[in-house]
């Protein structure tokens, strides 16, 4: 079917969700993923646009695991962290959902469908990250715990930052979608697609079966993997900056709105972005041209609608 | 488009995931699940069936429950019900994802694509059940902290056969399938949907919005449902038991194969049938039938391939 609509993958990062400083109850949440919704809802309700959304996960796989490891003290037992990814994107693809139809039945157009997919992301069992692990997830231990789960569960913990011992896990790099055929039959069914929230379940293939493994993909590069499995047009990762900045909070500080890829491939050789926040930003949308998409977009979450439009944020061009 | 399959709607029973006497750990799920889903796959595999599933999340969404309660000595906000039911999808929908596409490997049909869809099942706001709510959930409570909670946070809370205090919600009716457009889109394009996990995430209707209520809907009943929204042949609904028993454990005891739905609807008026379990089935495969579905069956999970071909289990019939 002939695309007639200019197709769109939109990461919501984290802040679309919850605010720094929230404690994280269900009506804060609820209260940003409306407001999120109302800029996701005015680029659909245009006509012009067909979105698929993805979206971060980090504070609320962080809740779940705090609350599988709290839940061992009445005797359930924790589940492991691909499942308790599986059930993040529940978590936020029903918050999501619900608000975005709200917007699009003020709107007039209650008759467009939204389906959160269950989705996990492939990566390759040889990925160096699974012999480095650097991400940190769960709760905070104290030295001699840490250690003691260290023994027990095979995990490797490290000294966050000085604010107690934590688990990491390997952040392997995303190769394939395993629901893309799913997410493209929607999108061509005109519904909007919630998916790979988190980065997307991790798997690997075994004999071409897939096996959850203990990790976190980054959601912007799962986001990338999922602009390329639905053939879209633009990917757009939104934030709480409306760009990408070089020599950032340094001297020299400065904004950029056009960045080319060539550019963009010295500035991450530089080390110019912050890891795990602008850097793997960056690092997608340059994928993204090289794939062969039409734009690639970092902007800020309020000004999304402007920065499709060309008139915010920053963008990677060839 | 023609339906070249037979159309079928498999709703699982607790048994599916979960054993009666297991703890709950992964590993004891994952195993469960990979049982079921070789009698799913080997519907699949034969070439006759157009499979859709559904499936129940009692102790899964209790345990969520139980870590939310425990969570918050973490100082992490619980969740509530609905959203709690929406991660049991997610988690639940993972499981059978990876299980059914292992035996689908197996048998040589890797490209099958399998979807979990949060589905969100829309009940009536006037539903009698919301005056009188009769579902026991989440962890047990002494009768002084019961009573305190449900004071704080407006809970109904009953002493529960003795065994402790817990909390009460309403059971109402299902009306629809929020997602039907989504998940009939899947199916047309050969995709194996999972949809309306756990009964669905209960919601009502506000000015053509969908809000979320603390609540629990019947799987068997939503699974109906689900079978009119896709337009379903078959009915088919596995649980421990190979059929339907009237005077069931008492003298006169008799195990039927076939049932009028004449006969259903007198045996359901006389309570023949248990409330919460064999109850809601019966009365979900009468509706089916009402409906205009061909077939309605009840029989257990180890004996679903024989019972599709007819060959066990209990069917109602017009």
């Amino acid at each position: 079917m002939p695309k007639t609509k200019t197709r769109v993958v939109v990461a919501l990062g984290g802040n679309a969700i919850l605010q720094k400083g929230q404690k994280g109850t269900y009506e804060e949440q609820l209260a940003n993923v409306r407001r999120t919704a109302e800029h996701m809802g005015k680029m659909i309700l245009s006509g012009k646009y067909q979105v698929v959304i993805t979206h971060g996960n980090g504070p609320q796989v962080g809740a779940i695991l705090l609350q599988n490891d709290a839940g061992q003290r009445y005797g359930i037992p924790a589940m492991p962290m691909d499942v308790c990814g599986a059930e993040s994107q529940g978590l936020i693809g029903y918050m999501i959902q619900q608000c975005l139809r709200e917007v699009l039945v003020e709107g007039g157009r209650p008759d467009i469908p939204i389906a959160t997919v269950v989705t996990q992301v492939i990566v390759s069992k040889d990925d160096p990250a699974f012999k480095n692990p650097t991400k940190p997830v769960g709760p905070f231990y104290s030295e001699e715990e840490a250690k003691k789960l260290a023994k027990e569960r095979g995990w490797i913990v490290i000294d966050d930052a000085g604010r107690g011992w934590r688990r990491v896990v390997p952040s392997p790099d995303p190769k394939d979608i395993a629901e893309k055929e799913a997410i493209r039959q929607l999108l061509e069914a005109h519904v909007v697609p919630i998916a790979s929230g988190g980065g997307g379940i991790p798997v690997i293939e075994k004999d071409g079966k897939l096996v959850g493994v203990e990790a976190v993909i980054d959601k912007d590069l799962a986001g990338e993997k999922l602009a390329e499995a639905v053939d879209a047009d633009v990917l757009m990762m939104l934030t709480d900056v409306d760009g990408v900045a070089i020599n950032y909070g340094k001297p020299g500080e400065r904004w950029l709105r056009r960045v080319t890829v060539e550019d963009a491939k010295r500035y991450l050789q530089e080390g110019q972005f912050a890891v795990g926040s602008m850097e793997p930003k960056v690092r997608a949308a340059v994928r993204f041209m090289e794939w062969g998409g039409k734009r690639a977009i970092i902007a800020s979450l309020d000004h999304a609608t402007d920065a499709i439009e060309g008139r915010a944020g920053a963008e990677i061009v060839r």
